[in-house]
């Protein structure tokens, strides 16, 4: 399907594909398609593309892998979706506007945007794909999602994600497209439940790493994994979601995944926090993005506009930005009355 | 209350415990107990009791850890009960009916009794409440469950258990009396539901441990524990359980801390399995009991009743009883066709 194409029906096949982003899953999303359809991952330093066409790797964000030698490159927005009938947008929430925005003449009025990107937006409260369907109205979009530990994913383990779309014939070709030998891809209209869990997953893992950094163990873990998709699904389900998303690869997948690897960002920056460093420090020290210290703050103004109790979340917001250590958190947490579950 | 007291009302408050069962979490419960009431742990062994009463230790399955002062053991099953106005019991699966049918002559009729057990009978494919109901008609019958790791709790780190019984007062009475400085206690009323949950979640553990053996990542864990839990709530909820236990702490909290902990007996075992040792070898080593093996098969054939599938306990199952290799267990399931979450 062309770009501009006067079609009015979704696409049936994915025959060309553009990923905006190349950090770790943006570059890890564009290698999986490159196997099946010719893809063009955008980067915003030349360097980057540079060094993905030429020596097939990404050193910043995958040290020590082979990307496929089908995958190419380039740090032209313009060139990068011009022939796409499907673009995976995986830049960081806190640029995610501005990419769009720019790209948006570049982009058919019926090509399908879908997100990879699991934050929310500063100021606005918007979540991705409130700020596509802003930026680039009347198209088709969803969201990516699911236990999807990039490195992971590239190394080939047995691994399971989640494609949300409203269109099912649409969310079909790129299950199609995205399926692999040791992917399986699954369908799910509910875009907003998806999207919910993807970005509140990040700050109960910010809280779950604090809890490791206090030197608590696995039954700690397991109680604020399981609390913490309690506050997920309760905004989740308040904003439009369906709890089946939130018990599933999408909702508690993601969370278990993010909560117990060593390889999440979110974890590793509640870990030192939790031992007692501050998050200037920690982040100070570290080249990528951890979403949930951004997210916590809407998602809790999100929350508290709806009268939804995050105890969790909010005891992330006061360790990551009002001061408080987490270890005054945790008791905080333990001190709370509790009844029936 | 007195055991045989004709009192038509549940216990409003517990003043003396009995603990039926010397195993790792037979014994903490027991010690959380002791700080609040006079608690009797029976032990099957006599120089158990007597180790507990003496060293105040139990090295065969807490080692390195001290027992509070005031828990006092007995060998006698008569005598722990005796003036007990609650009763645990925390006996493996396979030992379960014999002990408490040789319990039953001691136990009055108003006594509740709270199932610590995580199993399911082989043969017959009862739960443990069920053999409770069988063996001691007429007494109020519930679990305790959660995310309960043995070893943690005894240390001190913040958890959260359920206890689950029909009657609110009691449960309450429960609630209160386990209720300790870094433990949150829940009720919940859905004792079916809690109790498919702790049988189910071993076997789940052992299907993650055969991922970790295989040596895939976290995305991998996070999947099986995901399509576990929703093969758990499918067979609780044809049970008679409710998917807002499944959802809990009872439900995912116990299968992700049991998933994730290098303490999981049930995980060990996988893991071993992944690595390619045979079951009669690594049962041959391990001299605590780790009920999923044993479990899965009833499980297993308790859903197939009902036109439920359950392909991980299915694996779980050709792997530890009909010789089919973890490796060729992972192939089968990455080779099923799937759809819509």
């Amino acid at each position: 399907m062309e770009n501009a194409s006067g079609d009015n029906h979704a696409i049936s096949a994915v025959t060309r594909a553009a990923v905006l982003g190349a950090g770790s899953w943006g570059t890890t999303v564009a290698s999986l398609l490159s196997a099946r359809v010719p893809t063009l991952v955008w980067a915003r330093r030349e360097e980057t593309a540079a060094e993905i066409n030429r020596a097939h790797s990404n050193l910043s964000y995958l040290p020590g892998l082979t990307l496929p030698a089908a995958l190419q490159a380039t740090s032209s927005l313009a060139a990068a979706v011009q022939d796409a009938d499907v673009i995976f947008v995986g830049v960081p929430s806190h640029g995610f506007r501005e990419v769009v925005r720019e790209l948006a003449p570049f982009v058919g009025m019926r090509t399908p945007l879908l997100s990879l990107s699991k934050g929310v937006e500063a100021v606005t409260n918007a979540r991705m794909t409130q700020i596509l369907h802003e930026e680039l109205p009347g198209r088709p979009i969803g969201v990516v999602t699911g236990p999807n530990l990039a490195r992971e994913i590239m190394t080939g383990h047995p691994a399971a994600t989640v494609v949300a779309l409203h269109d099912h014939g649409l969310a079909t070709a790129i299950q199609d497209v995205l399926t692999g030998p040791s992917l399986l891809v699954y369908r799910n209209p509910d875009v907003v439940g998806c999207e919910v869990a993807g970005a509140m997953k990040n700050v109960i893992a910010v809280a779950c790493g604090m809890a490791e950094g206090l030197g608590f163990g696995d039954n700690t873990r397991a109680t604020i994994i399981t609390r913490g998709l309690a506050e997920l699904s309760r905004l989740g389900e308040q904003l439009g979601g369906q709890q089946s998303t939130f018990a599933g690869l999408a909702g508690m997948g993601d969370l278990v995944a993010t909560c117990i690897s060593p390889q999440s960002r979110n974890r590793t920056v509640g870990f030192l926090l939790g031992q007692g460093r501050t998050l200037a420090e920690i982040l100070a020290e570290m080249h990528m993005v951890a979403e949930g210290v951004k997210s916590c703050r809407p998602l809790l103004a999100t929350a508290a506009g709806f009268g939804i109790e995050m105890p969790i979340c909010e005891q992330v917001v006061a360790v990551c930005h009002e001061g408080r250590t987490a270890r005054e958190a945790g008791i905080e947490l333990l001190a709370r009355k509790v009844g029936v579950e």
